[in-house]
């Protein structure tokens, strides 16, 4: 018997019911959503490899809590987004104690993920800057005889040496340059300022040809000009290219959920003009969002918030370079 | 395809899978539980006629994220309490600027549950305090002929005046004398002290009968046999018992999510013990929890946490005196 | 007997005793200042209209409060505020429980002001949004025959639609147009960005001829510029200008009191390069600043700060253009 | 003209109006109230004086803002204490960089209400605990001839040695001692407890034969029996009694708004309940609160309101008493 | 050359300079101490092992800073800890991201210290609880023919399963009854209470005979005679005792730095009893406080000073039972 | 012996040990260093001659912890700053209760460095505004006979008048000018903006030819040239440049934690460029920093992070000037 005036309890509603104005009821569930979508999402919750505490391993889930807030229509470019598919495959199911088993899944499930659809943007939500390094192994193992690229927006250059520390989050990139599954001159790190890298972080890099671009000759070449050579350049050498989003990039004023933010970062609206950029270059392929920790965020939720926003910028300038 | 080690996102899940062994796996939501629960559940998420700005509206929802946090076995009484039946009917539909009619929706709501089920408990998740006003009509409604008594556990009387504020959160108790819904001489009143309520109130509470217990009273005679002498005196004179607590009666220094909450209030211990007796007590059949305001809550959310415990405590009354 | 060293406690001084060098010793309460003053203030205390819970009926009190803290010189322009007449009027006197009441009351005290003070500048310090629509019926009121345009600074078009809603915060400029108060093509709202108004209401905007600027727009157009433009061309169209700032309009970043607030929103700087402007055009005559929470805001009240200074800066303007 | 609706801003309000319900509307400034007050407060708002960073300073402004939330009427002893007449001399002026002045000018303040007011009791609010030796030493000034006993309520002896520190928050009872104000002998401290006072200040207290009565040793015998027995004591060898209470006797967890509170220290019920005690027993003369530093209460006030609430609790004694 | 009134900056201060009055004086490090110390101290920074994200791995450090806030004199006893010495022998060194490589280092070095002074009291600050699995493995590595009692102060039993888990924080004590380590009879568990453990646990309690005192019959029987009573029966079977404090057993209102805390826990009074009297038991041999995370400890860091307090409790129990 | 696994507690290291990539490793205390150092460091801990409450004096310990969390690479410039020799002589030792005493040290101190050090910088880290006051009494009493220079960073004039407040917080830049130490028209103050100079100092400023450029004149010229021009100019007119930053010239919204930070301020940013031009210029021989209070800063420590951040641009400035 229905009720007077009664509605069922949100936790049994089927969330994907009614208009799809906004976020939550555009994004679908893996087997509910298109074959072939325009856009994989998975979230890669595993921060205890991080050097420092982190809560990073939360934010998959805060990401998705967000969405209710945001609508699919973007009115600085005027565009819809609706009609680009988004499929949310869930989140890789880690070990609680054995972060290599933890690391060895997401790298399997990346590479499930790349080889059943190879024509599908794939975006993962980590999780600390560790799972970069296996998120690009697992493409890797799918494709092989391919060279990879690295776009990298970061305060620091995440060389820290893994045989000191094991795999954690300060050292993706150098493993990656040491197993040989990229090249160092393949990588170029943008937003690096300030004294926020040690000089032998710096000698490594300069030694593999990292290409350093720091934050302030982003600005003084204009932040989308910065990204649209540093793109054109990889896309002349490389066959794909990965995208990793560092969110300590982020100024410390403005992201307070990133206990590695620092003064001197990109504003907010730097970090949307990038990555609306990033979105309307079709050789990348793959992009992660790291090192965002929710349980540090402010009270407003201030840097979720700002995680939302650049993800579909990253899509807005997808779309917009469709027509 | 099955992807690897992924699993699907949090929210595409029917939450009730999995051993029931958390309170959040227990509940049911209307039509998949029992056709005769024991109890029955409803959310009257109004805040907007309070005096001063109130988040209450938020508490039943934030009372249902943390039943996760909450096993459904009590170890101070060696009872499981999952036998006993829950259904989670979901929250009153309101109107979001007229408050009458929200007002007017919550007590047809609750007619319409005290009437389809009539040999279960009721119990309503505020909201503020107006909302009992409500709950007690909409119950007179179905019972006109029988007397209703009221256990008030406050640190307010709740007697202002309706003609002045209109049926705002200080008003209840004197809207259901004055309305003639319920006699002042069948509500007692446990948990006053301080100076919190001014000398107009507390003639018209004793020119009306309203058995007012202080705190320091009941800590004299004992909290336990101080429910059990005013529910054994209450059961002697009336029909049907309906008991609200005004979360407000905790201590402020356990109640940071109660803002009328004070010094010198209840702790969270006598408070367990007091619901512990009430559920024993069969001529108990309506219950409501209002005026927590999660928003106002530490960051580890006590005070909600409080609200799951104190509800089932209640509970655990029922079930261990249905022995 | 005068006592050794003793001082009259605070709460029973005249606060406008002193030399008027800060704001607090400036403004007058209404009696004691000019027959005749440039400006009138009115607080319209009321926020139990939003959709969402809201404090921003606290508002005005601490926008007073906060007056201590700022001098009646201008340091920017060199300018001297003093002989530039305020008259706080107080606050409406609302309804606990009746929000239809109070709309009405803010909508009569309007037009009481605006045909007593036909020369005065009118300053309603909100609330949430729903008042201004109370406002702009209440100059409609005294002013049937005019046409009323209005430059909003807003993230949110605030066209939700009242059938559904009642007259909440988020549907005033909607009330506005469908109630044939004002024309849609009369409104330029400036700050719009991002992914903050779903598709429907867009739609509307757009068949409304509502002017959405957004804040991109704005930008590479210059701040100073996009509203000169703007109220000129208003200016050309309609017989008096309403501004209305729903400080939403400001970033995140800076506006923590301001729940609805963004990342991508103004700096406080464009907020305050803009109302310097707003405040130079004689053909704005009323204004209000709306949907700030204090009880949000940061442990320095920067957002309450940012609140005085734009208003200090509207009328710096106004000061500047009277040479 | 009264314009519709308007009511003038609170600011230009005589506070005192209306029905004295409350405590705000009940306390007169000097000259309004009566000839001969029951109790006369005043500030001394000086807390540079500490070793530590302290606000303590501002806490007899928020101490008088926090009266309008408690009515003049205890229910827990069924008593009014609008018929009880209380003055509020205000604060005394201070000097900002002269910290020996100010010290001056406290007790001058101090000596000239004593001497005006003979029959009255004082309160002061301070300010650090400094103040209570200026205080004593103004009564000191007007009764030399009187032997003043000292009831302490504190978790520290405050016995550090002026002669390193100055006349610094740590050092007042040693001050009096030292500058034969009072005698060691002369002093009962209720509350000591755990690791707060170093071995040295321990050694000085035995020396000068101060009474330690340990928080444990006044739970075991009774909270109101100890009080009770040390003021019978005290009061049989002194002429007039001191009551100082350093608000850092409370536990931590109920007053985070005293940076020197620990774990282990007074319950709020057991301020409370001592201070109705202090209150019954007119050889009190004098009390004073000091030490809480309202910058860092909780986002509720909670010390605040425990501190309002004590001294109701002090004037509820003596009401009772009168009888 | 000396400058005028310059002092050394703090950080190149040898801290243990000055008289030792308090109690970052009085511990020394391993080797300036004496040989045979009454307590040596460890720390076990470990909680990446923690189910849900957890900072106790910062409380070894946040506890040793907290020492300057701590005489060397209970004032409740009397008594001067000073003579008992304690040496910190610092932390063990932990592996970035091989969790089971860190726990076989917790392992060795309590065999080391074990080992190496069989008469000296050890206790391990963590981390969080799967330390204590280590510290009691590494103990009966020195001791295999021992039998090792263990009391443990816990709101949970964390008996999960590693087998699901890996060895992390929540099946510390169903690793050591699986690992036949200790037996499940041996273990005595107070401080239970509520609905934070699941009823496959309290099966697997039951079936294991471990002993579960719920805190509402430690407070019946008082906590002072529950907890000599426990080792008193402990000893009669056991041939040494390890306590184990997980700070989760504090009420949550008193611990907001243990993110596991709940309502209904231990006051931080009775745990100071508890640990004073398990202190005078000189069958304890070792202690472990796991699990607090200062991380999210209040402004005033309560429960890093409640975690001192405690740990000087059990100093103090040993100290006044030598005499 | 040496345990298994163990290393020395934190504090019994010399925190100078190891690589010196990071600031904690390069700073040398006194002693430890280059006899004739490049920047001599030292703190003046004093705030209590603040006119509102500060913990001001919180900062020089706070800053040295920082340290830690900045390697001396910069970046941006692509220089390694560890060949710059940095000594820390540590704090002013001060009274607790004589303010005067503590000027007159602070001053003493200052000069004696000075006078040792003729070739090195000096570096005070405040404490409040009032120590720079001192600080330029110490230099020209060692050269009595050259002209001194100030080159003020700060919202406010800093002219308020000692007569009134003794030589408090708001006074410095009067004191130093009507002692004749210096000339008003060798004080140039870059950063004022908005209501924050009340018209009386403003006349003050003016009558003495203080330069005052706003910040909106130095955003129009540029930082970095207003900053140059501005050293120009004084260079040809002093004979010595003592920079003082007032840290409340940074905007509210990067820094919570100057208490007098304002909405329109600096932002970090221009702050940076800003004293990396102030470093190049070689007639800047003193410098400090002022007003930061740590203990009102983020839980992330931003505007601590700042204050490292601006000091080490400085000392950049001066290193790619010695090339």
């Amino acid at each position: 018997m229905k009720q007077h005036w009664l509605q069922p309890p949100e936790w049994s509603w089927n969330i994907t019911e009614g208009e799809a104005t906004h976020v939550h009821q555009w994004v679908a569930p893996l087997g509910e959503g298109s074959d072939n979508p325009d856009l994989i999402l998975y979230g890669a919750p595993l921060s205890r490899s991080s050097i420092s505490v982190s809560g990073a391993s939360l934010y998959p889930n805060e990401f998705r809590k967000m969405w209710k807030s945001f609508a699919t229509y973007n009115l600085d470019e005027d565009v819809d987004l609706s009609p680009f598919t988004v499929v949310d495959t869930g989140d890789v199911t880690l070990h609680t104690t054995d972060i290599l088993a933890s690391h060895q899944r997401i790298q399997e499930a990346t590479a499930s993920l790349v080889a059943s659809y190879p024509q599908t943007l794939t975006c993962m939500i980590g999780g600390d800057h560790s799972t970069t390094a296996c998120a690009v192994r697992g493409i890797k193992d799918v494709y092989p005889g391919e060279k990879i690229g690295i776009l990298q927006l970061d305060t620091h250059l995440d060389v820290r040496d893994p045989a000191e520390l094991g795999p954690a989050n300060g050292t993706p990139i150098r493993q990656l340059i040491d197993g040989s599954v990229i090249k160092g001159e393949h990588v170029i790190n943008i937003g690096l300022h300030g004294y926020y890298n040690a000089k032998p972080l710096i000698d490594y890099a300069k030694q593999h040809q990292i290409q350093m671009v720091t934050l302030k000759q982003a600005r003084k070449q204009g932040m989308v000009e910065t990204i649209k050579a540093a793109l054109h350049q990889l896309s002349t050498k490389v066959d794909r290219i990965y995208v990793t989003v560092d969110m300590d990039v982020l100024d410390i004023s403005v992201a307070p959920g990133v206990p590695a933010s620092t003064p001197g970062g990109m504003t907010a609206v730097e970090l949307f003009d990038a990555l609306l950029e990033i979105g309307k270059h079709h050789s990348v392929q793959h992009i992660d969002f790291v090192c965002l920790d929710p349980s540090k965020d402010s009270a407003v939720f201030e840097t979720v918030k700002i995680g939302v926003y650049a993800w579909l910028q990253f899509i807005t300038g997808r779309v917009c370079s469709s027509y």
